[in-house]
This record gives structure tokens, sequence and C-alpha cells, in this order.
């Protein structure tokens, strides 16, 4: 971090998960999230938020150690609760993690009382950091991750990405009302890869059906992995096609809900072996219902999205290798 | 067309498919060729070259009208194959038609001598309609298309699409090396919409398998196309799996095979029905091996390429609406 400037992480995810821990620690294991939950209190940035209090509670970490009551002794909120969050006024530094792991689906967050106040969004998380990272009156560096995409689109899960995606695109209207209001800011949104290639596709005469068939999933109020959190090998058919409706307004035919009992029990039928897991075979399957269709289930080398606003953004080239957006980053920084 | 311009079109598919006729003819059916045929002799612009002479030639027409003849009156150089077209003088406008239907994929035409000899590439072509439109010395709007990369990406065939895709590289190098001696000319690359969704997915161990499985693809001789020209319902397991390696260089498992043969004799396994056709099915296999793979067979609602060099480049928003490209192409020409 360059002198004088403070900094932010704030996910959906594990906040000692790779995409934020990047920014910040080094390891040579981004499975060893203990290891750099101990480096994160060494660091002490200003501002801490996601899911994954396993990894700093002292009843759950292996080592027993209470990195809690560390970032306690060292000024933080050690915040639980998205009341918390948001009752916390701007002048101390922010240590929140809201799950144990990582923070579940918008779609399930949205849908669920329970979960609807005991978990911030990731847009009141980044409002909550900005708030705090303005208050220090310093430079800073924030990094907002919507971590759940990448992790809906690794199984195929049509709610759980678009409103994930949504959730998202509220945080970047955070972003950029600040950006409006201090016009010294640079917003950059972007990803480190694309994943599973889901598309929107042309069905019906003339492609006429898509769009309806899409707002399916607008209607849906389970992601398909908390779906599958509910199903088990030895249920009947009939009790599978009542999940799955009540979870996706979707009533699938008996041969539908066979092959998806098949992929619970052993595989699915797609011949691309990426795609025969239980869920996937759930999402080809309703891909039919939605027009919502995948590629397969891992990271892919397509082009991704990279936008910026505000100081330094023109000097941004059209095409760039994503490591370099280091150097980018370095360069803005030493300018500001 | 702009008073004192001159146009070309230049294509893989038919002449009058969609994308060239829809810059030159009107009709309220993209299917009805003869007749869009029958307005390209009336509208006579300097370049037709492409495939399809089938809605040109009296002895196919179901008219038997001779546009052929037609288009000798007027002065044009008539041209049938490959060495017709390279040694075309400057000195007349072009009409040349390469085949009855569609050209063949890049994949089949490299490997066949009989029509490496017949057929242009679409590098080629290019060139000979650039040559051309100079030698009017007047303005003009040349559009180029690269129609097989939409066929190939409709049933999911790897090898149609990559090489096709390569060829169009190339006649975006004879228009780019023409710009560079021409700086007065705006060169602007873009397709109309996504189709399938294919991506080079992550394979193996930390993915590193994938490079190594889509070399697999620049090895391939036949179109899945091509390939599925050549196979029928009675066919044994044994006499497929031979096919098949003869064209793509692997070799298919008995299982595998098996879901091939019942896709031709029925429909595949893949529970996305837009996917179960034969060759979609075969795709959706060697994607196992190739690490390519395809979310489905029709058109995408996704964001596409669009970059653009020459005067009024720099007037191209990041993101527009794809029918705003025509004010757009409109504004530069008025500018001109």
């Amino acid at each position: 971090m360059k002198h004088g400037w403070v900094g932010g992480l704030v996910t959906t995810a594990t906040v000692t998960h790779a995409t934020p821990a990047g920014f910040l620690a080094q390891s040579d294991k981004r499975d060893d999230e203990e290891g750099i939950a101990t480096q994160y209190l060494e660091r002490a940035i200003q501002v801490y938020l996601g899911g994954g209090y396993r990894f700093f509670d002292p009843a759950l970490r292996s080592d027993k150690k209470d990195l809690l009551s560390g970032f306690r002794e060292k000024g933080y909120a050690v915040l639980r609760s998205r009341d918390e969050l948001l009752s916390q006024k701007s002048d101390k530094p922010l240590f929140g993690t809201f799950s144990e792991s990582h923070i579940p689906y918008t779609v399930d967050h949205l849908n669920d009382p329970a979960l609807l106040r005991s978990i911030p969004t990731l847009a009141e998380m980044t409002t909550a950091a900005l708030t705090r990272l303005e208050h220090t009156g310093q430079g800073f560096l924030l990094q907002v991750e919507g971590a759940k995409i990448d992790h809906a689109a690794h199984v195929n899960d049509a709610p759980g990405l678009v409103r994930d995606q949504i959730a998202f695109d509220d945080a970047i209207g955070v972003a950029l009302r600040f950006q409006a209001e201090h016009p010294d800011t640079l917003v950059v949104v972007t990803t480190d890869h694309g994943n599973s290639n889901p598309g929107l596709f042309g069905q019906g005469d003339g492609y006429g059906d898509s769009d309806k068939l899409f707002s399916k999933v607008g209607r849906m109020s389970r992601s398909y992995s908390a779906i599958s959190g509910d199903w088990y090998a030895d249920m009947t058919i009939g009790e599978l096609t009542s999940l799955i409706h009540d979870g996706t307004g979707i009533e699938l035919s008996a041969s539908e809900a066979g092959l998806v009992l098949d992929a619970i029990r052993s595989h699915g039928p797609n011949p691309y072996t990426y795609q025969n897991a239980a869920i996937p075979t759930l999402a080809s399957i309703l891909a039919n219902h939605t027009a919502v269709s995948w590629g397969g289930t891992s990271h892919t080398g397509d082009y991704v999205t990279l936008t910026a606003q505000g100081p330094g953004a023109s000097s941004l080239p059209s095409l760039l290798i994503n490591t370099d957006l280091n150097a980018f980053y370095r360069k803005c920084m030493a300018r500001a």
C-alpha cells in the first residue's frame, strides 16, 4: 500500500478468500485461510467485511487463536450482524464477518427473513466501507467482490447468478454515487475470468419465447444450490418434483425429474462430463424452461468486461492482459 | 448508397444471404434469395463475391431467368472459380459465385485440393474487392462477412468455427493493410449477435490440460458437419468410430460412439434438447477431449465485439445497441 493510503476489502465470499487475499496477504496456499486471517490481523487495514468468521473465531479455528479479540484490541468495531453494521459509526476501523463461511446467495438471502436481518447486502457493506474510508481523510484502495457470481456459475445456478449479479450492480451504484460526489475517485469494474459461459439463448419461433422464459428466473425463490441441500438419493420422483417446484415455480415432467434423480444417485446424462453432476443436470433441464444455458462448470478463456470511471480511466487500453491491471493501479496511485 | 459512392458485398454464405442482403436488398422474406438475386442485378453495385450461384444460374433458378447473362450484359466479369478471380484485372465490376450454395468450411477447404483450386479464401475475395473498388476512384462501402462462423456455432462445430474465425482474421488483415495505405478508410469489425457461447474451458488439475487439449482442434482435418455427411443410421459402432477418428484424430470409446449413433438414429442424451441433435452430441462428447464446449445451438443475447480503426472510429461509444450502427455508418459517410 502506498504510504499514507488506507485500504478495505469487501466480499460475499469468506473475507480470506483468494480475491480479497490477493490484494493483502502472501501465501503459497489459497486454502490456508487461517494463515491468511492471521496476516490480516497483522496488516490491520481499515475495513474487512464479508463471510468466514470460522477463520477468526477461537471456537472454530484449529489453533484456537482468538483473532476477534486481536481486532478488538487494535480498536476495530468487530461486527457479526447486519444491525451492528448499519448502526456502526465511522469512528472505528471495521471488522465484520456475517457468516461462518461464504455469505448465502442473494436469492436465498432475499427470501429468508432471518437471513435478511442477520446479513447485510454487498451494497450495504460497500456503503459502510466507503463511509469509514472517507472518514480517515486519507487516500484509499477498496476492493469489492461479488463473489457468489462465480460460485453460482460453477454449478450453473441461474437464480443464484442473476440475483448476485444484480446485487453486484447495486454495489457498483454505491461506488458510482460516491464517485460523483468525490470526482477524484477512480472506480474500476472488472472480473478475473469467464466462468461456464451462461447465456440467454434464442428459443421458440423466431426466438420469440426467450424473454418470457427468462422471466421465470426472476420469479424463482431459491438457488438451485439451496434446493440441492434438501434432496437425497432415496426420495421419490414426486417428492423431488415438488421440491424443485417449490423453489423454482417450474413443474418438471416425471422423465425430467428422473434424470435429476439419476444425477443425485450417480451422474446425469450430459455427455460433457463436467456438466453431469446433480445441480448442473437440473440446470440443463431447466434451460429448456428458462432459455438460460451454460457451456460447462469451470473457468473459461473468454474476454471479460473492464470498465472504469474517474481519473486515469481514459488511459486504460481497450484490451489488456488481466495481470497488467496491477501496473495500471500502481500508476494511478502514483499520480494521485 | 450516398451519391457518388460505390459498394461491394463479400461473404462465405450465399451472396444473397441475410447479412449481405441486409445492406442492399429489400424483402419481407430472407429466404426469397431468388428475388433478392434479381434485385442485385437491378442494384448493380461494383462487387458481389460469395457462394450461391443457384440463385443466378438459369439452369438452377425456378423461373429459369438468366441473371448471369444479365450481369455480363452490364459489363461485369462473371466468375465461377478461384483462378478466374485471381487472374481478373480491376477494369470491370465483379460478380463471382464460387459454389452452388454456401462456401464450404475453411477446415474442409484447406484439406481438399479440388476445393483449394476452385474456391478462393475470404481474404482473397476481400483483396479482389478492394482492388476493384479502389480502381473506381470513388468512395465505397464494402461489407465482408465471415458467415461460416455462425453456421459452425449453430451445430457446435469446433474445427469449423476456429478455422473460419482465422480465415476472417486473415480478411481483417487485408482490410487493415489497405487502411494503413489509405488512412482515409474506416474499418469496422463486429458481428450481429452471439451464437452458442463457445468457450475454452478449464480442464484437468489447476486447469492445466486445456491448452494441450485445445491443440487437438488445430490438427482436425474435417468439420464435424462434413463428417456428418458420411454417417448413417445403419453403420456399426466400429465404422462410426473410424469415421470420426479419420476426421478429428480422436478415438472415441465404444460408449461415446454409441451416444453419437443414438443421436444419429433419434436423439442424443443432452437434457437441454437444443443440443441433442447428432452433430452437437458429437461436439459435447468431443468437448471432453478438446476443452471446447458450448451452451446451446442458437443465437444468444451476449455482448459482442465492436472495434473500429480510421476516421470516425474514436466517436464510436464503448457500448451501443447493434441497430444504432446504421446511424453511425451514415454519419461517417456524411462526413467523408
